[in-house]
């Protein structure tokens, strides 16, 4: 984790994209720049919020890491929103869940298992995560079997859309209670191998309590504007290039807004802590689908204009698919590289389709 | 169990639906009237079919038992197909087995689960009992996807279906033999929480045996009464409420026809004999997916118009979510009261779905 | 295996069916000579195979029974896109699919159940089959997902076509890398009731190296001649029936062309091998779809028409249920005949199904 945090190098990725935006540089140019800036800045934030969750004492910093944990994702989704961007923003949530569950996962399972030949992880977890899950697809999938099989006026979808979204938001609320409240030492228990030492925050906080608030705030700032220049480069970048708004959300953008958290899974998987490998992927997901898609749905119906949550049918199968590759190679706890280059093949077989569309 | 047993409380409400029906009352207050006393009444039914069966002996006894514990709906879907109202009917199918799958075992592990941190059962019978339900998913899904995909004749859908019915019902006949015959003892060792004790007829019957017999006749006459002032009221209920046949079936005729049910189930979830509860639920599901489902196609054949097994898309989107999210979460034979929570949140996503049709 | 060995008998069935072939007989007696004729001719194939397989050392000899292992199925497919019979090649990739996935594994279940009552094998390697299974089936899905979802001209179907089938090519070399080098010996501890006594090459091989590898040239000779006499009259056999391509392809040329493991994996389970018989069954038709499959598009392409691998939904659902019902009923590691016919119940309902169209 150590470059996420070498000042230098954050502020200075900034201030370039920064300057390509303002003196309007070359499209692809400002495109990489931003991109880059957002994941360094994305990384910034994380360690951040890892920090204020600390001194936040566990709940609060269990909700905390829980609910902030896709704040850059949410960020440039938002903007999106206010461009009127909605297939983007259904395409980019789209590609945040298949991003996680195949690509993050299959790099963590590929390259840990190059290294160790037989990787075990703790299977309870990976079952009541795909219970979830599969709540969280049903949820998806509902509106758009509802619109391609009735007669249905646009202002019905997206009363059905607030409705799922709603449940969606209790159902995570209760998750939160559960994990945090009254099943909280079960779950410790049946997640063994994600020990302290495991996860990115292993030597305590690296900042004072205030230091970290202060951070906290500059990182979501920065998030916010880099963010922003992405975006605003985004559409000229489809047209530059021919790319669909549907490929640019659910590959582009979902790799770019996810890069911290995939590098982090990946480092775990080779110092063999396979299974935060496995939660920090399937949570990650998890929270796309129950957290950030419905409150993306209230931020549009407040903004105005609510978004449905109608998704295209290759968005529908590249997430049923997903979930359900995933799941099977999950639960039995047991993990090698080829399972790794299993979900690898998915993921490029559905990046193809969504490229040629 | 006492409330269902009292005899007076049984003839009142009987007597109740019947003045309410004869003397034309309000519709909406002889609905009410009739689906009480449908549910009182199969509550009695149930109780002489399993003092019957006790008399009976234990392979005798196990098939009347498999046969008429969904009695009650069997005999109010008859009613339906008379009236010609195959489409409340199938919907009734699907509400049931959705009934049963998400609203009783959502119910019976949210409410055991709030009791008992985590409730754990054998898990061998829930394997088998998934591969049974995909089966009769699988015979459920073939007619419509068959009659969507080629052009096809009214006449030969109905073949289709007779044919699909005939397998199912074999199906279910091999099931009995080998749940009652060759693996009896296979199957009594895994479901091993599931005692004597934990049953409703837990102290032996309560009545002699002829006692038995008569009761088992007057309670199917009961039921084919109450069941048919039901039936006479849905029709006009749903006109003034403007609720569809689809909803009315899956929904308020599901609910109603499986109260007794519901209540047992729940009731040993309580008890912490959650093993019994899901086996309740699921295997409810089953009869009616393998056995009353089919049964029904041949007794529509037998009165002259064949009722075909096509399902709407909705209906099908709601079985197969239903047994996937069921299986997904039984199969680890350890539950919460957040995998109840989550059953009921997909029950709600889909009663609001009917809802809107 | 004596039959197959039976020199006599494969040199007569071989005669008859080139004698009825030239002299023009019959289209029906054509068609049963030569079926019989291809049955036995692929079983010499076959062991041919294993006794070549034998002297080439365990490494090139597993990777030569994995790719020659459906060697017959490869050239009647071959000699089927010759005559541009396309819908029928992938009738038959269908319908080898299913027909290993719930005949042969079915057969094998009951079979094996009715002599023994509860047969256990080792659950691993079903495990990792299974992934890879649902990695096939979505690569066989997504073409046709694409197809019907989007407007895309015939070429874009095809591109995609051979680009999913390079990337199955791909996993299938990585697969045989990973179960003979990377970790042969894991999967040869998980399968332990996998022992050499239980395989076909039980005693050694029965001829000479020359003799051997003298044999496998013959025998493909034969298979050859054979299936072409086969593939010639299956167009009038199908207009003399009134029988579709999708039937023929799907149900008689698949029985046919895999009876020879069909015959091996039930004799395993009768002996209580029911490991190596699931094996066979699971094994044969990853091969179909990771390899026969994605092989025949590149020879396809390399004759001049690219042959797309767009199913149709009947097919989809057909390989998507047989792959569903199969990974449900292997996943606990242990059978009963009551789950043998579970699934030849959903071979049933698809045969009738495709025999309806």
């Amino acid at each position: 984790m150590k470059k996420w945090l070498n000042p230098a190098l954050l502020i200075f990725t900034f201030l370039l994209s920064a300057l390509g935006h303002f003196a309007n540089w070359n499209f692809t140019l400002q495109f990489i720049l931003s991109s880059i800036a957002v994941i360094f800045v994305a990384g910034f934030l994380g360690k951040a919020t890892e920090s204020v969750a600390h001194y936040a004492g566990q709940r609060l910093g269990g909700f905390l890491n829980a609910t902030f944990g896709n704040a850059a994702e949410l960020i440039i989704a938002i903007l999106l929103i206010k461009e009127g961007l909605y297939d983007m923003v259904k395409a980019s949530i789209t590609g945040s869940i298949i991003g996680n569950l195949l690509l993050v996962l299959g790099l963590s399972l590929f390259a840990g298992g190059l290294k160790f030949k037989i990787q075990k992880y703790n299977v309870t977890l990976a079952g009541l995560n795909g219970s979830l899950m599969t709540l969280a697809i049903i949820a998806l999938f509902i509106p758009a079997v509802f619109l391609n099989t009735h007669s249905i006026t646009e202002g019905e979808t997206k009363t059905l859309s607030l409705i799922v979204a709603g449940i969606l938001i209790v159902a995570y609320i209760a998750w939160l209670g559960f994990s945090m409240i009254t099943h909280k030492n079960y779950l410790a228990d049946v997640s063994d191998d994600h020990d302290q030492d495991a996860l990115p925050h292993e030597h305590g906080p690296t900042w004072t309590k205030k230091r970290s608030i202060l951070y906290l705030v500059v990182a979501t700032v920065m998030v916010a504007f880099v963010s922003e220049w992405l975006v605003g480069v985004l559409e000229p970048i489809s047209h530059e290039y021919g790319l669909s708004e549907l490929f640019i959300g659910a590959f582009l953008v979902a790799i770019i807004g996810n890069a911290a958290e995939h590098s982090a899974a990946i480092m775990l998987a080779m110092k063999n802590k396979i299974g935060a490998a496995v939660e920090i992927a399937v949570g990650s997901s998890l929270q796309i689908a129950l957290f950030v898609a419905p409150v993306l749905v209230f931020i549009s119906f407040f903004l105005g204009d609510t978004m449905d949550l109608v998704f295209t049918t290759l968005e529908l199968v590249a997430i049923g698919v997903a979930v359900f590759i995933a799941r099977s190679i999950t639960q039995d706890g047991a993990s090698n590289w080829y399972e790794g280059l299993l979900l690898l093949a998915v993921y490029v077989i559905l990046g193809v389709s969504f490229f040629l569309v």
